[in-house]
């Protein structure tokens, strides 16, 4: 089986799990509780917090509030900040972020605007900018696109426009690009979203990264962990296992991303032109390739891919359980629904192989052509 | 090392977590996934659903929505079924439901009422009843006291409250008795929070139980998972380690039952009545032992007790973060605070044995009286 649907969820580091293990064999205590092996995990936590903060964000000016999922990160991060006046996000979002805005919009306290997309997937930033004025009190924008892999420079984008209203908070869901890309996060941007299933971490597990100076209103209510921030105690296997399989990532992460931006464009060179379009900028991230059998149905050509022991994804495995059978995203860079109706999206990870990528090339070429050929 | 703070947290079954860990090396894709091995994890979830659901519920009336633990199950309960008039809850529940009780007040749509607690810890039904009007719109009382282990009769006091109200929502936070306790959810009881890390389930995993005709609106907004009433990637492995675990739980749950009883009586029988004054009652839950040490500080003989490897608590580990010293519910049972900061909680699990029992006994007459001593 060659498993090329990372941008969906990872297979989880099988070490950091190992290494982990003993918080549940061992030292399996409430972190709030008051004898010396709760204080022991309370000093474990502040450990993997700062495995976790340090290789993107300065400590002195940033802290780390873990959650359950990026859902839920970049739903505190929208429900806390989206007070007054007008929020701003774009086309492109991932449905955490998205279906947060359509909740704002039906609660109606606040007016939402979206930014349109470039062709490339990436948000259009003068129109983003021109939506964003005086009564902005929230922009999110996503770090890098999960059904196209489109990078956004959200550091500039941030600084940009701090600079028509200085005080708006600055959110970025970072779930596609945390440990994968090489950042550090500007002080322009206020909150930024993590998620660990897609590093090697578990699911259940993510993040939200905000300023330190900044107050933010918990979302899940109760007993006052993460000082106060996020309450329910702490799913300490969980989190270790994420700073360990984080330290695995950031450790390789610049040969991790040259390498599979090689991959990527072996791939691409290698599928047939007559069959497939390419959708994924080449300055997008090197762990997404999206292209489109246009007149194919991506549903179709996945479950072939299956039968044949590749795995890929037709695009956001959260958007499966939506009504629309189009990616969202695809639509909105402008691409017809004849187009977005054969969407694939191939996606990898520190572990894929160059001989999984060629592989994969063949099955893709075949499973496209001989679909072809049956629907003349 | 002698555990007993089972109440703040088991450990977690190491044969579960180890049936589990295929979910991590090989089963480790998105549940939403539209190839066979992501709808295979949607049939492992449905089984995993109905062996956590089936134990306590006829599931042709009640369903299950998977959370990221009690204190979220608790909130979505509450924020989505708090909607208008009234809502009245009990001076005893925990922090996960009391401060969402206080967030609703602070909020202001809503007026919340308090119901008092009877000496042993149990709401005072009478008083309750006396506070549901017919513009009450939800009834939050939990199945078993975290801090005393005195059970309220939950589907008792559902169906006197319907009989005063019929279209009242009755909520139960059932964290410290699912999975403990025998019971069956009557037909007044609405939804009913229950978490993993009590039964030897790991941190990070909840559900709450729900009659299938009430309509709940999801309080993690995104991807549409759960049906649409819980976003975010389902947390596949610690929802598969909570089924097994609980699995085992319920297997020997009566058996354990009677001996924790015996064990819980051995301990008060044991331990020095100069000491210790009895707070847990009889007929509550035998996996809790409440005593004080009136004149003592509890957060001292916890420490004391540390020293000589044994574990207890001095009341809810959530409570560790809070401003108050003393334990609300034993405040609001009628203590003094005299007796509130002598307050030592004493939990069980399964895996206690009465060695440890007898053990646990002679180091806390042990440091009881050897702190008296010096007190005095």
């Amino acid at each position: 089986m060659i498993y090329l649907d990372n941008a969906a969820t990872t297979k989880p580091s099988v070490s950091a799990f190992d290494k982990a293990r003993v918080f549940v064999t061992e030292r399996y205590f409430n972190p709030s509780a008051l004898y010396n092996e709760g204080f022991a995990l309370q000093s474990e936590l502040k450990k993997a917090r700062s495995a976790l903060l340090s290789p993107v964000a300065d400590e002195s000016a940033f802290e780390l509030i873990f959650t359950s999922c990026g859902t839920e990160a970049d739903n505190q991060a929208i429900f806390s900040f989206a007070r007054r006046g007008n929020v701003v996000t774009t086309a492109g979002e991932h449905s955490a972020v998205f279906a947060a805005f359509a909740e704002l919009k039906n609660r109606g306290a606040v007016e939402t605007r979206i930014a349109p997309l470039n062709k490339d997937g990436s948000v259009d930033v003068d129109a983003l900018c021109a939506l964003v004025d005086n009564k902005t009190s929230l922009v999110s924008v996503m770090h890098v696109n999960n059904e196209l892999g489109s990078i956004n420079d959200v550091n500039d984008i941030a600084k940009r426009v701090k600079q028509i209203n200085p005080r708006v908070i600055f959110h970025v869901d970072g779930v596609q690009a945390y440990g994968k890309l090489a950042f550090r996060l500007a002080k322009e941007i206020d909150a930024y979203s993590i998620s660990a299933h897609k590093i090697g971490g578990l699911k259940g597990v993510g993040a939200l990264i905000k300023r330190k100076s900044l107050q933010i209103a918990p979302y899940i209510i109760g007993g006052g962990q993460e000082s106060g921030k996020r309450s329910g105690t702490e799913n300490v296997f969980g989190i270790m296992q994420f700073a360990y399989a984080a330290q695995e990532k950031f450790l390789l992460l610049r040969q991790d991303y040259a390498r599979l931006k090689d991959y990527r464009e072996r791939l691409w060179e290698l599928l047939d032109k007559d069959v497939y379009t390419r959708i994924s900028p080449e300055n997008g991230t090197p762990y997404i390739l999206t292209v489109a059998a246009a007149g194919l149905r991506g549903e179709v050509l996945l479950h072939m891919a299956n039968d044949k022991g590749l795995i890929i994804g037709t695009g956001s495995a959260c958007s499966s359980n939506a009504k629309s059978r189009y990616s969202k995203a695809v639509i909105a860079c402008g691409y017809d629904e004849k187009t977005a109706d054969g969407v694939l999206r191939i996606s990898f990870s520190n572990e894929t192989t160059q001989e999984e990528i060629e592989r994969a090339a063949a099955i893709l070429n075949d499973i496209g052509n001989d679909l072809k050929r049956r629907m003349q």
